[in-house]
């Protein structure tokens, strides 16, 4: 028999995300011995481990390992391709654990170069269209692989899906749905279907306190969350989005709190506004509704948006609870009722699933 | 640059599923040149079309050409494995698209031969745990891949999601939901959550008239088709179920009609039993709520049943359209609120679908 095959892993990040993910590939490593799985690179923003001869790093021991006063900064993201890509037998993966810009702009380098990339970081396929097709003529040309799975409702089986509606000539006519579980959250409070709801700047204060919105939570209320995930599946779809800025995105932060200092002043004043919302659940109410923060693809006609819309309380999408995402496809194999997935999108672990299932749909192919 | 690889198709089967698929494999070959496809054997039950040279057979018109009065009957399935076994270049997929028993049986002989397989037929997977051994340690030993998503809800991701969390270590402790298209369009009508619902023997009526049904609504109603489909995702699940009659499955079929000579007879005498049906539609509605056909897997109790369980009004299983089907994942990761699937789970283009994905799936491997 051959010996086994060795695939080298790097790592960026070591944040929620990246400590599940850890976890989740050391266990991978002891239930799948072929091919082995050697780290070899893992880093944070501040510091770095690697070796000159792409040592194996102990995955147990490698958060603490990192924390030494010893070990050094990370390399410069050319570095690290180079270093990924002189790996004995040139089996890599670039495993990007991060959210952070210019590490997603250099994954045409790393693929360019034979490593294959895993990543929950949104950034680089809702950047701007060029950097998507650089990074997928990368790809295509060198024969690495670039799986994304969590770059939208995090392990849930949403891009997989929607490639697969594709690659086998399904016609995607319309995807609707909750991409974000900070908005789920806080909708599900405000306006569930049974009952009054709570005030919203309570429901959003209450949401930072239980750790579902950004420190600021403005990042949330802004919409671009979501706009992204929308830019990333458009684009799956055949839509050449230019930028998650490029359609109609909905922030629900007032006008006079966009420019307040921080986040604390902007829940300080928020209850001053407590009104605006109010009257647009007290709209739909009067319909027989409920609001919800939703973002849609019309692929026919090209229009992507994001914002509020009213749903019958029956809806799947009204029906919604805790934060939960949903996300429908219609398509014209499924014709009226739209294949739907729902569940948590979001969370350390479930992200970490989907770059651990992705992962090992990498090394099946390299 | 190499030259294009070649990838040689054998499909056995041109019924629904099968006419279906021969169109998605010819937009596939258009859209995806490399590997360069080669349909080399087709056949029904009847007749069969390959060549001694494995030529490569016109897609377009394979289904027209089977009709030739001078096309001969097909190949013993030893000698289809041999001759797919020995295509140039050694890179062969055996498309079963029949739910015919010994085909199934066979899948460890083309296996074992590195003949990768890809289909929709449940016997293979539901039959005796001892054929679901060999088929895996065959296409372990030899490196060929086996794939079957369209054998539980057709193009669905339903096994391949059950699979990534059960690869990347996740807990899977329970399954439920509705898995027969067939029983979701009969409750659904018979037992809506708003409206009273028609006579259940006029629903069985309906259902066999719009083509629902199998030719003898008993061969739905006996429950068998959910168990099989329970019996695959619970070997997944990592559960040793003997057979699809290892477990309690609850028939519907009135113990006075299980032996009636035809279905049309069934249909016939039907209506004399609907008080059976309609006490437990009642029995759930002085309950608030509605009775559905579902299939459960509890994973630490090692519990698979399938049969009447009774919902909330709001519950998604009560609130499921049409004839679709819905299958709820909890895990250990994905804590109270399940992972949802939903939509259609029946259907010749949709199971086509999952059949075509999969192909696409066994080619980046091959």
């Amino acid at each position: 028999m051959a010996a086994t095959k060795q695939v080298y892993i790097g790592i960026i990040g070591a944040g929620g995300v990246g400590k599940a993910f850890l976890s989740q590939l050391e266990q991978l490593a002891k239930r799948r011995p072929d091919p082995k799985l050697v780290l070899t690179y893992l880093s944070t923003s501040s510091k770095a481990l690697y070796s000159d001869n792409h040592a194996a790093i102990d995955i147990p021991t490698a958060v603490t390992q990192l924390q030494n006063n010893s070990v050094g900064a990370p390399l410069a993201l050319p570095k690290i391709a180079e270093y990924l890509a002189s790996v004995p037998g040139g089996k890599a993966v670039l495993i990007d654990n991060t959210s952070n810009q210019d590490i997603a702009e250099s994954y045409p380098l790393f693929l360019s170069k034979g490593v294959s990339v895993v990543t929950p970081n949104k950034k680089a396929f809702s950047g701007s269209y060029k950097l998507w097709q650089d990074i997928f003529s990368a790809a295509a040309t060198s024969g690495a692989k670039v799986y994304h799975e969590s770059s939208c409702g995090a392990g849930l089986p949403v891009i997989s899906t929607l490639k697969d509606l594709v690659d086998t000539g399904d016609e995607v006519t319309r995807i609707e749905g909750v991409f974000s579980g900070t908005m789920s959250f806080l909708f599900n409070s405000f306006a569930p279907t049974e009952g009054a709801g709570g005030k919203w700047s309570a429901e959003v204060t209450k949401a930072k306190e239980l750790g579902y919105t950004e420190p600021d939570p403005r990042d949330d209320l802004n919409g671009l969350d979501v706009a992204r995930k929308l830019t990333i599946l458009a684009r799956l779809a055949g839509l050449p989005i230019e930028s998650p800025t490029s359609f109609p995105v909905q922030s629900l932060i007032p006008k006079e709190l966009e420019s307040v200092a921080s986040g604390d002043e902007f829940l300080q004043k928020l209850p001053e506004f407590d009104s605006q919302m109010e009257d647009v659940k007290t709209a739909a109410e009067k319909e027989g509704k409920v609001v919800r923060f939703v973002g849609s693809i019309d692929v026919a006609s090209k229009q992507v948006k994001v914002g509020l819309e009213k749903f019958d309380r029956s809806h799947p999408i009204a029906a919604l609870k805790g934060s939960d995402n949903i996300i429908s496809f219609y398509t014209k194999r499924y014709g009226s009722n739209p294949l739907i997935i729902q569940g948590a999108g979001a969370g350390g672990e479930v992200t970490a699933m989907g770059v651990t299932s992705d992962l090992i749909k990498v090394l099946s192919q390299i």
